[in-house]
């Protein structure tokens, strides 16, 4: 079959071996697929994964249990062990000994064909087109904020950062009833969000305090800076973006403030299967440019372009 | 009167005029105070302070309200306003128009009086000797651990540091029943805790991981690395002591696995009191060395000696 396989040095589409498919496991036919900020550092060296790169993707079961063949699905990215102590817990996300699609020791979604865990599958509603279930990953990420803070409606929120995670957890803080501001550097990308009557600014021109609730999700370390300045006594900031970078803080006003900071990873696929449902949460103003399997490495390239958002992969 | 005064040069033992009494305020005759890191880095330039130092002390009231003369008490060591939305929101120790006993706006305990608002007064009970009451502070500091973070029965938590802040953590998480392991660098240090039945160990010999509560109570950056890398996912690690410095910090970790990290800063007095008053927690083992006024400039030196605990500033 055709991948993008990235061999530790560079991403390119190759003819690669069909998966092998083992016990608890379906073969999925992927459809579409979504390039995340993620693949882009793995190709940069990010976590030395080497495979099929691809988290984002929706497909239709081709192999596997008889309820699933035939089905439209989205699948969850941890494959969990179920077997140690954190899956116990209930803590599948974060077994210790998981594999990541696309990101640590399992092949990922630009692919013809994917094999995931039975157990890891959604069935996608038919409102939901491939264009829409294709952010059911990053919306699920998005989503994971409100299963880890309580956000009160009308609490007063602050998202930094106008990329594709900023603009989707600005939309969800949104519908969760908090009075949203979005602050970013792409006039264009905020005026997603402003459409959605969201209120947003240039981050340059503003330096925000006193907020409940701010979220990062720039991905710099002076969006962090910022986040820490942001946050009021006793509120919450949630680092939504992981940091290539090891930035230099000052804690000192985390400790003062007895501010509470929440690493803020995958999140839950129910909920943002039916915000894509509902269209509570616009997701198809994101995306930017949509290319064959062909030419993935020339689609990872575009997403790498300054000012684009979501760049899709054709895997059909 | 004689006073410890810090001109942001140097501290040294001088003749003060007796602070004045506003309405609302008690003047207290100081019986015995004692030196924190804090009186120690303000001494270096933290926070521009310019006052008496001090604020951690035991004293009794010889003027205000009636009600309140003669009785032996410790201070809360923020003064809030009382009329700002902070306050409303009942969070005056976050008030931000406080001033701060000995450290922000309003003079210390090492002195031979000392003026504070009789709302942040409580009452000594007749068990707790001074030597007891003047660590009330910061044992409430410490005890504010369990104000922000539940801590279940049996429960494994790491504390960082054998310093007196260490030192209280640590055993005021025993008394919540959690099972405790105190690392540190100095085994006379630990062993206090060790008399007491919690497990210690050198943390130069140990890398631990899988802790469900870590509590960095070193102050330094090496702490806040290894705090990071002791915590599992979805676990909770509290900030409870300032850093000087701004250390270069890799918060991949706390996103990845999900940390939540929590500031925290001065605690509830209530509490502290009962377990002084209790003996649950041992308090005088941490005692150092005991100078009289005269000599506080010489006891502010003897506390900045390494492997030294509390010193305490004698004011009678």
């Amino acid at each position: 079959m055709r991948a993008l396989f990235f061999d530790g040095r560079e991403a390119r589409v190759a003819e690669r071996p069909q998966p092998p498919l083992a016990a608890g496991e379906v073969r999925v036919r992927m459809a579409l697929a979504g390039i995340c900020n993620t693949d882009l550092e793995i190709t940069r060296g990010y976590l030395g994964f080497r495979g099929v790169l691809g988290h984002e993707g929706v497909g239709a079961v081709v192999e596997g249990p008889p309820a699933w063949r035939g089905r439209r699905v989205v699948a969850e990215i941890n494959f969990a062990c179920r077997g140690c102590e954190t899956c116990a817990r209930g803590l599948a996300r974060h077994c210790p000994r998981r594999r990541v699609m696309g990101i640590a020791g399992a092949d990922g979604a630009f692919a013809e064909e994917l094999v995931v865990p039975v157990e890891n599958l959604h069935a996608v509603p038919d409102p939901v087109g491939d264009e829409a279930a294709v952010f059911c990953e990053p919306l699920a990420a998005a989503y994971e904020v409100l299963e880890q803070v309580r956000v009160e409606p009308g609490q007063r929120c602050l998202v930094l950062g106008d990329g594709k995670l900023g603009l989707l957890v600005a939309q969800v803080l949104d519908t969760a009833g908090a009075r949203v501001l979005a602050l970013g550097r792409h006039p264009e990308k905020l005026a997603i969000l402003a459409r959605r009557g969201i209120e947003t600014g240039l981050a340059d021109a503003r330096a925000e305090t006193g907020f409940e609730l701010v979220v990062e999700a720039t991905g710099s370390a002076e969006g962090v800076r910022r986040a820490i300045a942001a946050v009021r006594p006793r509120g919450t900031l949630v680092l939504k973006s992981t940091l290539a970078e090891h930035p230099q803080l000052d804690l000192a006003p985390l400790v003062i403030h007895e501010v509470t900071l929440v690493g803020s990873r995958c999140g839950p696929f129910a909920p943002a299967l039916a915000a894509l449902a509902s269209g509570a949460v616009d997701v198809r103003s994101l995306v930017s440019d949509r290319l064959p399997l062909a030419r993935a490495d020339a689609a990872l390239r575009r997403a790498a372009e300054p000012g684009v958002l979501k760049v899709l992969v054709d895997c059909g």
